[in-house]
């Protein structure tokens, strides 16, 4: 048995998008995405849980300062918050908006953001209904 | 003392939108509106609670069936549900799309779909940190 | 302008309850009431917000002790917390337990409880998405 | 270090059922189970957090459509929603209806339903205070 | 029937602090403040929702810009929030810092901000099942 | 593929505490816990998720009773709530009150209250933005 310590914050982001694949028929996507096919685009306040994994340095306390961890996450929020997903965000130019992928989209950009393997988790609620977690398991 | 009775009935709406106002400079826009003029819209997931008030009907004790009270509003946000507000629904290519307004505008639907002066307040809480409201004081 | 001052605390209870009018055929029942007419019932975990007014003792800066205000509630909820209400709360099997007529049961029960006019609104969720208020308008 | 996706819906359901097993004296049933102990019952409002995993679908880069997953997870509650467990589900009339059991009738009861090892992890809230969790570990 | 329509922002602010009356004895503090009497203090997380009233500016569609709002309400905050409020600020030295006493002095405070009568009403969290709320009735 | 059933139960506490490390200079301490190193501390209410895991006792359908669950975690929790941490608890006048060591002595204080390894899993909310987990990865 060995135990972990983990920490994780809370953010929010907003955004508009809309769900359309272009290897899908106007039919077919108005079926998959219903709604969320809307032409015009709807929006999600999504929150983002963000967790890290790493020592606790002995004279703080802590394994990362907030200040620290929370302009590692900014650093990457602003890439989308208050944004038309497909329309402004080069990435979501070439992939679907959907939950899966900006969570993969999210730990791409954190990654690189936060030293080594300290990136742990991420949790991406959409809705207050839905929600998407990646990371190790 | 007169004591009153109410019933609150908790729904959910997603939209994306964008303020922006024609009586204002692109600057004073940029100024008073902040990320929320960003020109490609952004969303949110919008909680709307409609109350009610009227006598308790003495064979079902209540006061409204809630089959009635769902249709009534249901018939209300199907017109926005998942919508680009400023693009798609006609009030709003007229108003800006401030929780202000987007209140009045509930509540001029509401108030048409259930009788008499049974629609008492209106909660909209634009994100989880905001709220409007508008009814009786 | 007056200015006003209250304060509230929540509490939970526990019930099974079934929406059952002998006012009504078995066929209405069954079309106003829906699945809460369920013959076995079915059950809720109800929150009760309790919201007092009065005026602020000089010695404690407080309208009413903490220990007083939860003796006075629990009290009343001690009579229907993890009952089957309709079978044995005596006042339900006259009632229909009906969100409506279970605020109004509660009101009177805690006005017999407080002092004078303290007793001010009560704030009874029947679910996340449904909740009832009875007071001072 | 395997990174893995995963995609969750939150569902909510209503139920009446009481605490008590054929292998306690009544004495023993009173002791243990206390209040959820009480003949007539009482209920909940249970809460369902059903979480899938898989391939991202390329065409579509969902694990799954909405659509498609709600009607898995409505073929399985609409078994229980609004029902007293211990009188009309046939299960719990052998089985104790504890948040313990109810939450591996509910896998079975899914596993059935979700192709091949989709279904991942079930988090069920018996109470605001109260959830069980069963799954991959 | 007049209508109302009123704009609501919430905060968040964390204080440590003493329920200690200078008007009662060591014995009767006890008594009314329980574990609140404690002498090294304890702390919390309040949530303050402040609303507004008045008239929708026509050309920016809203009550009052949210940057506008956000400053007055940091003025405020920034005298109390991450302090000991009993030791540090200068208010409860002289007052017993219940949360009837904070809302009150947190309203005091807020007038001087907002313009004119725009201020309307203060609910104050202390914790997740206590509130206060302060204003217009 | 090995299923796994844990149960949990959520409980709060109040402290006070300040965030101070000898091994810090003044201007680091500042710098490093920010608001928090406040020097008369400033207060929380945390919250705490504790999940157990064992086998389902076949007579009671439970892993554990509610009420021997709830003793084991009070005998706890009585040490530290309603405290000033670093003032009144011993093992904090030695240790830094930050989330990941208040998380890690939880769990030695808990784990000498199950039997054997059933104490399976800890979060602890700090606010309602930052959370700490310990346990079993």
């Amino acid at each position: 048995m060995s135990l972990q310590i983990t920490f994780s914050r809370v953010y929010q982001f907003t955004c508009a998008h809309r769900l359309n694949s272009r290897d899908l028929s106007e039919l077919e996507n108005k079926k998959v995405y219903d709604k969320c096919n809307n032409l015009n685009g709807h929006g999600h306040d999504y929150k983002l849980e963000v967790t890290v994994q790493g020592d606790i340095d002995a004279k703080t306390g802590m394994i990362i300062p907030l200040e620290v961890f929370d302009q590692y996450v900014q650093n990457v929020l602003i890439k989308i918050d208050y944004k038309h997903l497909d329309n402004e965000v080069e990435y979501f130019k070439q992939h679907i908006s959907s939950g899966e992928i900006i969570i993969q989209y999210l730990w791409q950009e954190l990654a690189a953001q936060f030293p080594g393997e300290m990136l742990y988790h991420l949790k991406l609620w959409e809705t207050n209904n839905n929600y998407f977690e990646f990371g190790n398991a």
